[in-house]
């Protein structure tokens, strides 16, 4: 199979039906209503379901039923879709159940517009339910990598039990590109002996519960959650750098918009300013190794998003006070340029404030 | 009127009827019930609306609609049910909607248990909801405080058109203490010449929404609100401290735990170890002042939740790298004694790392 | 007061207003609009509540919350809300509370159209939703008979402690017509000592349900019920007859359909067709004594209906065999024309079948 | 296959997996639960689909969805629930979508309780929701008859684009009889060419609807629903009668009641009454030919129900005036004996009333 133009949303679709994914309960909304359509048509062609639920709320429900039985299942929605899931999303993390969850952020707060955005970063990242977690945050940047992230998000899914949201700006579900899915060979994960798909006689009724009315048993839970967490931040850190072995000054962008800074900052090497970008691919665990073994002689970090500085708070935690951080962001759906961010570079370069 | 002794989540009830709050719009959830069934016979007396609405959801919809009027309303719940909320909550950010929205914290993720908690800490401070937005948080530590505190709820709400979160963990809502309710002198606050009413033929219709389709739009509407957001975090910060003024190490608590690290404090102040504590009142904005003026001279900060670490990211963002910050913390609805915190501090005092 | 100029959805509006309703829970759908933009505005003036409920099956069980208390509480829907709300309805008549439920009907079956239509007619008498039960049901042909209906369903409603329901076809609701309210004495009504309004320590709780799992304790429940149908059966029937004493032919039409009726009538008397109406205003109790009184001297009957012949099945039970019963009807929102039921008089007269 | 003992519930739900039935869409509610947790297990081993919906109103609708691809679909409830599906029903009679209905009908009004009833009579037979509408009902007085009766539903919803009902009151759902699920020849039906299955290129979209704006366009949906309703009157009636030739007297009993008239019947025989039972198998359409052609020489009939009198309607419609029509029933989950069935023929024989 060669490459194939699509849209970024059928890219997603597309890759977790490739991934083994055959279970789809969502409830559409602009801008990633094409993943949606395409779910519908394609998941008959598996021998898998698609179903639209009457809202949000029932939709992450269903994918809590699915869950619970071992199959690969995910959701999908944009912005107030997404808030409307955080229960949901706290009862699959609480009941330790894999699932997909995309996300295809749109201008906020509220109603707000369909335009792209970056302003959910910190209801993924820090958790828009209520309780003690972390979710693994993949944000891919282009379609190509939309097939690989989306694959592996399954995996981690799946190795740590544990609900994954893919994260992408209605740019990023819009665009077109050519895109090639390659097979791949399977990899090896824990069996699901802990699904409930009855006991046909072999076995207690398995439980799958968040409940846990003793406060010793839910801190033990509790633990061993955390536990997973740590081991994820461990094993599962992922992100790229462009230049930044000799940088005095480094960008820090996700998604489009690293895009849209890394074309900024090949103009400002070409005046002679040493600046790098890192990206980080996954948002949670958030990657604080290249920003450690760069902090010391970095004259100063720009974040630079959609949004009016959330992913800043997890640059300034990385850096910890050893350099300066800065912050260029576009808010309420406006995409930033190449040209305002490699203005941003010039004024950080010639210690201007913009 | 002398001192009452009552319930902790009836303190609140109570407090936000004086404060001249008529309408209550939620959903019974343990540990928050007596709030529900206190409004529920109180508001009918002052004239006032109680419902029980068919959902979360639907209470803070309705918490919406109502504060569209300009009335005092608010609704309260406890964590899944808060987590239900966020949509909403984020619509009254959007549209700039005055309300008090309760938290009665208790053990999670998921379904969890009805014991005390305070993990909700990320969601009410970092935005459980999608969009780029902070809501103040004030976490009362008394029921005497609950007083005070559920009336500057409704000021600051109204001043700056505002959500205003009140959280507290269960232990604060399901406790006795004496309480007094004094008589306030009405504070001066902005006419609410917003509210739509209705026009009575003397202008044109109000319009109140979240809605801007156009991303320029939009952008102004989150200038507009982050410029609020400064505002608020220049006027509204609140906090304690106790014995900081000589302190090595730092302590960092609020709610009952405050309470309780209070007396570990001064039991390890008698063993002669210089410790003090920051007991941080209004969560967002998160009080950085104390820190730093204190954080080139202390040895170490520990923040000590009933979480699995979540404040301590914005202790560590507020001393910014100049000293270390350790933590301490239980979970799923264990409250940390008196005496582990104190065997806490005297090991952070002896270099131990427990 | 005098005579004032109003659209019919708004007269049953303030009617009700007038009767001392002061709490509406309802939901809008077209045409019946106007009665609950007009109660948005009209009960807060008299210090009462109007909710718009997130959906039909929210109001009616709003509407049971509420006449538990004892109040005068109403909600109004159209033919698709209104078959939402049969469970609710059904739970009102096991739990034998009063309230008014308004039926604007419309085309139907399904979505249908917004145009005039009757076809709600077996719904509303023969019990739309589950159980042995019946409902008083009041037509109104005029505005003005309206006001008084209005105030008459109240009033049966509390006599009786059961739901009544005001049916209208669409014309009747969109249609202005002079009415005038005019001061009524309060009738003697029973005390509402079974409303659940508090115990304030006199008393044992009051518990209103229509649980019952004891076989043999619902059916003593259903024969009460049955005990109170037959006493409304006896005493509130309310019909109109013109011109039946010498007819050899009797019209039996209700609501706007009546009128029309009596128009086409009068043309056929000018014809010399001895030709009479029956006009039900109660549907149930259906008013048997006209038919009954007639029935062993007239040559035919014929119900005349916007339905595709519901009410004809009454007519056949009351005529019982004694003479032959005629239809005729229109569908879909079409209203029947003066000339096509003088047509249809006259082929009656000539013996010709339509 | 021989015979297999099983559940009346069961019966119904293998019945329809038999005739091709695939998807089911249900909520659970007491006494028709057995069916719910029989197909979350069958449907699997079919391919098929179950899924339990948040509610009866999402369940109906989707069966609505399912029913428009043109496969096989049922729900099943009981009285409380079958009234909030009655927007559905009026949906799927106005697209004109086949499906199974299944009502296993308990004790009513309201919550009531979970004994067995036939109170939803009118509910099914008169149109519990809006518009002109009849739907066939079958109502199976054996488990052997739910064999043939199932398939027969699906057939019937087939041939003429409808739903079709299937009650049962509770005794019949819960109780154990052998039966034999014979294969049978795959009936004749007319080619779905109107199920929305996508285009695939071959032409315009099909679009199901009830949506009809326009009134005369309504009307004509109308005409052709009733000529469909006198096409299934004049083809789909069924009954039993059991010594109607020479009868005196004719009993009228449907389901689990006409078992137990039938023991009396033939009790009262052995004393010399000549007393018959007529047994509507639909009850719409209802057999009014037995009626018509015994009601000249019969000097009573005899309406049997569990229910306060509901079927008795229909049989004075067919008697329409030339003999008596008598009730006897029990309800609120009452059933009744064979023994005062007896003595009920035995007083009617006499002439006494009872």
């Amino acid at each position: 199979m060669g490459k194939v133009l699509m849209k970024g949303n059928e890219v997603i679709a597309e890759a977790a039906v490739q991934a083994g994914c055959k279970y789809f309960f969502g409830y559409p909304i602009t801008p990633q209503s094409e993943l949606v359509a395409y779910m519908a048509r394609r998941l008959p062609e598996v021998g898998g379901l698609f179903l639209q639920a009457e809202s949000e709320i029932a939709a992450i429900n269903m994918v809590y039923g699915a869950a619970g039985t071992g199959v690969r299942v995910m959701t999908s929605s944009s912005s107030p879709g997404f808030s409307l899931k955080q229960e949901g999303i706290s009862y699959l993390v609480g009941s330790e159940l894999p699932a997909l969850i995309v996300n295809i952020v749109r201008g906020g707060p509220g109603l707000g517009n369909i335009q792209p955005a970056q302003s959910d970063y910190f209801q993924v990242t820090k958790g828009g339910g209520h309780g003690d977690y972390n979710i693994p945050v993949l944000a891919p940047a282009s379609l190509q990598e939309i097939v690989e992230l989306t694959r592996e998000a399954f995996e981690i899914a799946d190795r740590y039990r544990t609900p994954v949201i893919l994260m992408g700006d209605g740019m990023l579900g819009q665009m077109m590109e050519p895109v090639e899915f390659s097979v791949h060979p399977e990899s090896e994960l824990p069996e699901k002996n802990w699904a409930t798909t009855g006991t046909r006689g072999d076995g207690a009724p398995k439980i799958i519960t968040s409940l846990e009315l003793n406060a010793e048993g839910l801190e033990q839970r509790n633990h061993a959650l955390q536990k997973k967490f740590k081991k994820i931040k461990e094993n599962e850190v992922r992100y790229e750098t462009y230049n930044i072995e000799d940088a005095d000054y480094i960008m820090v962008a996700y998604g489009t918009v690293a895009r849209i800074t890394l074309n900024a900052l090949n103009k400002a090497r070409n005046e002679g300013v040493k600046v790098g970008l890192i990206r980080p691919i996954s948002l949670w665990p958030f990657p604080e190794k290249p920003f450690i073994e760069t902090r010391d002689r970095v004259k100063e970090y720009v974040s630079v998003e959609m949004s009016a500085g959330q992913m800043v708070e997890d640059v300034r935690l990385a850096v910890n006070g050893h350099a300066p951080v800065g912050f260029f962001g576009r808010t309420g759906g406006v995409v930033p340029t190449q040209e305002e961010i490699y203005q941003k570079i010039m004024a950080v370069a010639k210690g201007v404030t913009l």
